[in-house]
């Protein structure tokens, strides 16, 4: 007959490693069917009952506690595996004595000055205040704990940013830098691709893949899962970006994340634009709305992000980002975009394309609203197909003349740098679009120092005549597109990229240097470094009042 | 010195056809400079002053008020442009005299009784009333009209499927039948395509590009902009799925939208799976987690989308539907998928890949929110490395214990068929998860009827050895996937596909018939039908109490 003994050490800190020698370690001990050694929080409760491992009394115990539990045949064992427990921890110290430790940041720069990477894994709640340490101290972080807030976030990576630091994390499991991996990350071999990923198994999937491919890793950045949220702002990914873009091993560059913000996908894909360099983007649950856009390169999954990447090793990328040099030097400020559509389906198409390039695009049907919906502003994509143009009034793909009309009132507009419209051919449809057209495009083009563009979609079947339509179109002096995507890419060749993103750079030597770090907290990420060759020095650190809560803000009250 | 005049004639209904060949005959009157007549609606009102025709005192129009304004070189060149009005408007009413037209939808039935379907295109007001007559006289609609409420769209297609009976719209400007095209349509070559598409332009966009690119369309189904809201729940999609999948001229589906409502995406790419057809999807927006799963291949723009039907169209698509065929009747009840991650961007993706192929999946990060994140239910992916399970416990990438008490609960639960585990090599990683979990893998397999697969993340210079751990894995009895996809790719083939969705099927013969139709609206569709060969019937439809609205409301006042 099975029986279970307990015990709850009131309010102390142990290291996570620690607890899972204990446990294991009395399970070892005769008799002992089960045994679990947890902090005592409500998940850690919940988890110890589901495996038969709470009695009643030991609910009682609070989340600051040690909570030691042994399930054995006998209750003399389990007895006296858990009198065991101070042995077991005294052993375990012993076998982890030897080399000198700090017990501090401060004197852990001291030992090894060239350090430029504080790794830190000490429990959410202190986790923060040695991240700002580390900064003051002029070095890097990786910030592998969780539990860490928003508003902590945001303002270390306001500090780091300032003094063009890094802060990949918080909850950042991998970093590969200079071929050495921090946290958790795979054996790959050098080359060409870099990469920037929120968490780590994306990162871990990617980066294996590539060596598993055959090519290898410059740099793989991690930037905590919450980088890409609004209240963040895409810090951490925008410095990486800048970085790789500068870093002359990286040929290619990986994306890899969670959807971003609106906000901050607008800025991360103008940065990504701006390196010039093929970047793989893979936003996991993200729409791209087409495979190939300029430089960006949109993938599904990691499989493929990794294929793509090392497709474009592969190839002469000189040329890849030659949409984003050609920009247009009129010096006039046409510069946004008019698309005037018959076509609702066509419309949204482009919509989800010029955002992609462009950032921020009014509408009357997606993106940015417009308040009235003739009112056009900045870049504007009109349907006048909706519902709110077309009562009392024929469909635009019948009856050219609002069209016409809005098209003169654009062409006239001294901001309008490209207008676009759509022809949709076919049964149904006016049966000469482009012969409406055409002479108004050629008179507003004589007179104004513009671009017109015209997908046109139809068949050679069509009552229209589509070679007789684009002919028409071409003569005029408008582009003339097959497919929505075919427009965008020429729209944002001929329009250029968007502008320069500021961040205070990072020092591109932190990266090449042979890798010199700190480590604070779990000893798996020490042991590896060291292994990997890298200099390392281990912070014997605890936390203040022993990790005791109510110690602790005696301890805060008495210096406030 | 140009000067404008004006009219308006109060509370008259007028063809939007009439009103556009009224303004062009002005336009062409001695004089005159620009010219507009509209129904002065607010948008329209708008339009008017933005093209200087909106004289101050014309501000008063009503929205069912026919506004008509004149700008000419001289006073009497505009007033008399206005007086010819009546005279241009008898002389269209001359030309359009002819044919016998029949006033009423009854009438209409009785002349081209095999006519199947009705085509609608009167403003919408007046819309929903019409097509209820033609569902009553048990004809397929096809609604052209906008303005048309949801409630009245909702309710027309309940009575529709009762029917079985498609209601195309309202707001479909495009359908192919047997090679006849419904409103706007291109003329393409018959072939082994069938598509369904929400609007419009879409369908147009695809069927152009696969006519161009060689191949041909079967049937080309439009089902309204709103049919994928969860108002509606895809009610036409869902009809003209099981259609195009009885239909043996179709041998690839092509599904254009709009991203659907979540529960409808589930329902009709479960109906997708179902067709045991090659389909290929492109909701525009929404983020597809793969290029192929299953019979299913995501297109991320309309020129892919064609590209893949063609493609496929040249492809035995015999094998294509195998996964769909090959389930598992095993007889038990073991029917769900329990997932145990440690990588939190693993675990996304494969939530994103199974919700695709099973609908909802329970999860502690995203999908369904589990309440207890312990506690699963149905098909459940768990991320054991979320914050609220490594407070006080180490990462399960390197502590095994928490994951090997969940796999033996979930595998003794008689409802579980398949545990899906991720294990992720490397750095810092656990030095031997395989040896870990494959004795009790090998056991609990010895004792229940499932199955156990294993993500495997790593590289051959990983410290744990890749292949010795895959061989681990496999010996114990499980499948090991070097991907997140083909780990969902086996799940879907083991667990077969979802159940078979009911709709009152549609007569394929409607169809397969010669097409004959009644037109009630823009006769440009008429002219159109019969240009192409088709039997139609125009029905000389005007709007009860000539569209005078108050003369319409007091006789509906009378009636009640």
């Amino acid at each position: 007959m099975a029986t279970s003994t307990f015990e709850i050490r009131l309010g102390s800190y142990f290291d996570s490693v620690i607890l899972m020698h204990l446990q294991r370690a009395l399970l070892d001990l005769p008799g002992v069917l089960d045994a679990g050694v947890v902090m005592a929080t409500p998940a850690n409760l919940i988890l110890m009952a589901e495996s038969d491992l709470l009695p009643t009394e030991a609910q009682k115990a609070n989340p600051e506690d040690l909570l030691i539990v042994v399930r054995a045949e006998e209750e003399d064992q389990a007895t006296s595996a858990i009198a065991a427990i101070d042995d077991l921890m005294a052993k375990r110290r012993s076998t982890s004595a030897g080399k000198f430790r700090p017990r501090s940041l401060e004197a852990a720069f001291d030992i090894l000055p060239e350090a430029r990477f504080v790794l830190i894994s000490v429990p959410g709640r202190y986790a923060a205040g040695l991240a700002e340490q580390a900064l003051r101290g002029n070095r890097h972080v990786f910030l592998y704990s969780d539990n860490v807030s928003m508003e902590e976030e945001a303002s270390l990576k306001a500090m780091a940013q300032e003094r063009g630091l890094l802060v990949m994390g918080p909850d950042c499991g991998t970093a590969i830098v200079q071929g050495i991996g921090l946290g958790f990350a795979n054996r790959v071999r050098s080359g060409g691709v870099g990469l920037i990923g929120a968490a780590g198994t994306g990162l871990q999937a990617v980066t294996s893949r590539i060596h598993q491919l055959g090519a290898g890793i410059s740099h793989a950045l991690g930037t905590g899962g919450r980088d890409l949220k609004k209240e963040i702002g895409g810090v951490t990914a925008l410095q990486s970006l800048d970085l790789l873009k500068r870093d002359s091993e990286t040929r290619v560059i990986v994306m890899v994340s969670k959807p971003p913000d609106p906000e901050v996908a607008t800025k991360l894909l103008s940065a990504a634009r701006n390196t010039r360099k093929p970047v793989v983007v893979n936003f996991i649950g993200y729409s791209p709305p087409a495979r190939k856009l300029g430089n960006l390169h949109f993938a599904s999954n990691f499989n493929e992000a990794a294929s793509l990447a090392v497709d474009l090793l592969g190839e002469n990328n000189q040329s890849t980002a030659a949409g984003a040099t050609s920009a247009r030097q009129t010096g006039n400020d046409r510069r946004y975009i008019r698309g005037l559509f018959s076509g609702g389906s066509l419309a949204s198409e482009a919509l989800l394309l010029l955002q992609v390039m462009f950032g921020k695009i009014y509408s009357n049907f997606g993106g940015e609203r417009l308040g009235e919906p003739t009112k056009a502003r900045e870049h504007t994509l009109l349907d006048l197909g909706e519902d709110q143009f077309t009562v009392g009034r024929l469909h635009p793909m019948i009856d050219n003349d609002l069209r016409l009309r809005m098209f003169r009132q654009e062409a006239a507009n001294p901001e309008v740098a490209f207008i676009l419209l759509d022809m949709v051919l076919g049964e149904g449809a006016h049966i000469d679009p482009a012969g409406e057209f055409a002479p108004v495009i050629a008179e507003v083009l004589r007179q104004h120092a513009f671009d017109v563009g015209v997908i046109l979609i139809g068949t050679d079947e069509d009552p229209q005549d589509y070679d007789h339509q684009r002919q028409q179109l071409l003569d005029a002096g408008a582009r003339v597109f097959g497919n929505v995507l075919e427009a965008a890419n020429a729209i944002g060749s001929l329009l250029g990229g968007p502008s320069e993103s500021i961040v205070t750079p990072v020092d591109l030597e932190d990266l090449a240097a042979p890798l010199a770090a700190i480590n604070v907290g779990l000893e798996a990420f020490y042991e590896s470094l060291e292994q990997q060759g890298a200099k390392v020095v281990q912070v014997n650190w605890r936390p203040p009042a022993g990790g005791n809560e109510k110690l602790m803000s005696i301890l805060q009250k008495m210096r406030d």
